[in-house]
């Protein structure tokens, strides 16, 4: 695979458009009752049309045998090595609120915690606080006003929140103060290089006014602090592509990771016909989308196997609206699969199907996981479908002479 | 992939269990007469079976093209990339007689020879002594005594030895003293990094010394040193795995090669009905098995196309015996393809089976190269088949979040 700078080097401005519309944990695996996937199982006679005039394969995420986060699923839809590109926890974190992270920024994960008089941990969840007691605590944390950076302290939900500090030349290569079991008192946080030595102490003195703070709070009389992390600092895609990309996405979390590449981020409603109106009414304004469908994965997630197929039906009845906008380049896949037999995201590859009128199409006519497999795009990795669709749209030139 | 860090990082110790089946050289090519390969030819139902109610594909053991040794062939089936983790010729000619190698050890494959009155070589194999001679001969060798390193002088077979200095910072990084044609004396031995300096003396010493020892044994009065190297200090598969991984091999070398990645080797008898024998009987003592099989390799070699044939229709009679064990994941492959036709190791990929309860399996009926070709695997390196397995044993955390 060529590194992105190369990528950036054959890649062209035209008018031509691409849509990447990526089903969540669009995999599965077959109902022991009918030896059939969610996908092989619901009727999906639009999905199994673009196949047909598609070219189709399967896609590993990562490689063959690792299951992906969400970050790493998507990141390599968008074309970048997924194992060479990172996104910390403490980012992740902030990326599902919606919060608005900056390039620089360094992010934790955080939870209110109890400590004893010894300033011992009792409990590293606070009694699970209400979300809005959470919310009000974040709120007098804000107060807190530190030497060197601006600080964000957000409410997650019942006792988890997120640490954001803002400023220059901060490099978050720093411990938890999260002791990880109760017993134990919350952790100074040492720097692993010298370099972040100015996290460490803008964390550690952060620690010590929340103490403050929060003393007259029990049960949530502390916080404690882990993952913290750094804005990954990716090129955009502007810069790779030359797109002009926009993200159609009803959770936070995908707008976050769309963000971090550079996308605009389309407001959009909860439901999937939302983000199909989100589509059509935006489509004249960018070359490439991004929509993201959220429900496959959560319903795997929850093991409910007829729901998936529910959901993966109702994608199917909204997909004549993109045909009907004749994009150049149609690609559907997914950032890993999430088979509801396991109620979990799994290793398993994930089918896709790239149509344009540049395509070659292959044999496959349905799709679904037996199917794809059969399908001329062969498996391969998924940071490598970008280049496939930036092709397709004629917007790659020639490598070499 | 991964590197074994990340691999690491991501796995965790269960209960379920997995066995690695290695039919060594196992794929071949087709007779000219039926158009089949000796897998195809071999009636296999057990074999076939395993590979319906799998997933299959094929493997490339280092990459396409490039026919493998042993070492590499088995390390990428453990799961090491065996272009980054090599094993030098000394340390498998002492691994081929079950020589208990340690890590730090630096390991000779040496020959006696003839040297004429002027010191130098007339015959480089001592006019192939008998392995009785060689083994009377080494024994008064070990008498040597060297300053700062234990030695040892092993016979392997007719005119060929092993030496081994067990040591303090041994570094293997040193010239040959066999100057590979006649008319030549031996080589003084020269280190090509300074840290290699002690091997390098402490081979001389041992030289000068052996060539007194044996100055009235003519034919064989002088050893000649080659292919110096060291024990290549693997990390174990417990450290990367976190398996409590045991070896099934009746063959020393692949009893070695387990053990370079720090398996347990169990005695076992020469018969390929005794590897499924002390499979059984070690069942519950391990999670991860390696079981070789030679015996389809060395016909192979012979140029023997039915007696492969007839030594994959015994493997296919034993396998019930595995599945009668119900494993939670079997993987059934090969270190290389050796093809009666060839007489040789050869780069053709080799066949694979992984079978789970989550494996998501093909529409491949056959455990063969025809067949395989096609299946959901796809054609990949056997160094990904170890994540496979693991994550089909629910073994493998989510890489990102």
């Amino acid at each position: 695979m060529l590194r992105l700078e190369q990528i950036r080097d054959l890649a062209t401005q035209t008018p031509s458009k691409i849509v990447l519309l990526v089903i969540d944990g669009l995999g599965g695996l077959p109902n022991p009752d009918t030896g059939k996937t969610e996908l092989e199982t619901a009727h999906t006679p639009n999905l199994d049309q673009v196949a047909s005039l598609g070219i189709c394969g399967m896609v590993d995420p990562v490689s063959r045998g690792i299951t992906p986060g969400s970050a790493p699923g998507h990141l390599a839809l968008f074309g970048y090595n997924p194992i060479e590109f990172t996104v910390g926890r403490g980012i992740l974190e902030v990326l599902g609120i919606d919060f608005d992270i900056k390039r620089g920024d360094v992010a934790a994960r955080g939870n209110f915690c109890t400590i004893d008089n010894n300033g011992l941990v009792v409990d590293r969840r606070a009694g699970r606080i209400s979300t809005e007691k959470n919310t009000e605590l974040c709120s007098e944390l804000s107060g807190i006003t530190l030497d060197g950076a601006k600080l964000f302290v957000v409410p997650v939900k019942e006792h988890r929140l997120a640490v954001i500090f803002r400023g220059y030349e901060l490099v978050a290569d720093v411990s938890d103060s999260d002791p990880q079991k109760e017993g134990l008192g919350p952790q100074t946080i040492i720097p692993h290089s010298p370099q972040a030595q100015k996290v460490a102490d803008l964390a550690n003195e952060f620690a010590t006014r929340a103490k403050a703070v929060l003393a007259n709070h029990h049960p949530a009389n502390m916080v404690l602090l882990r993952g913290f992390s750094q804005h990954p600092d990716l090129p955009t895609m502007e810069y790779v592509f030359k797109l002009n990309a926009a993200a159609i996405a009803a959770y936070p979390m995908y707008r976050g990771l769309a963000k971090l590449v550079g996308m605009r981020v389309l407001d959009t409603g909860p439901g999937i016909s939302d983000e199909f109106d989100t589509l059509t009414q935006h489509y004249s304004d960018h070359d490439f989308f991004f929509m993201h469908i959220k429900k496959t994965d959560s319903t795997g997630e929850d093991g409910n196997f007829s729901a998936k197929v529910q959901v993966l039906e109702e994608i199917d009845e909204q997909l004549p609206r993109i045909l009907k906008l004749e994009p150049d380049v149609l690609v559907i896949s997914g950032d890993h699969s999430t088979p509801a037999l396991l109620k979990s995201h799994s290793w398993h590859p994930v089918p896709v199907t790239i149509y344009s009128k540049w395509c070659r199409h292959d044999q496959v006519r349905e799709f679904s996981e037996s199917a794809c497999s059969f399908g001329a795009l062969g498996r391969f990795p998924s940071a490598e479908v970008m280049p496939l669709a930036m092709a397709n749209a004629l917007k790659l030139a020639k490598f070499g002479a």
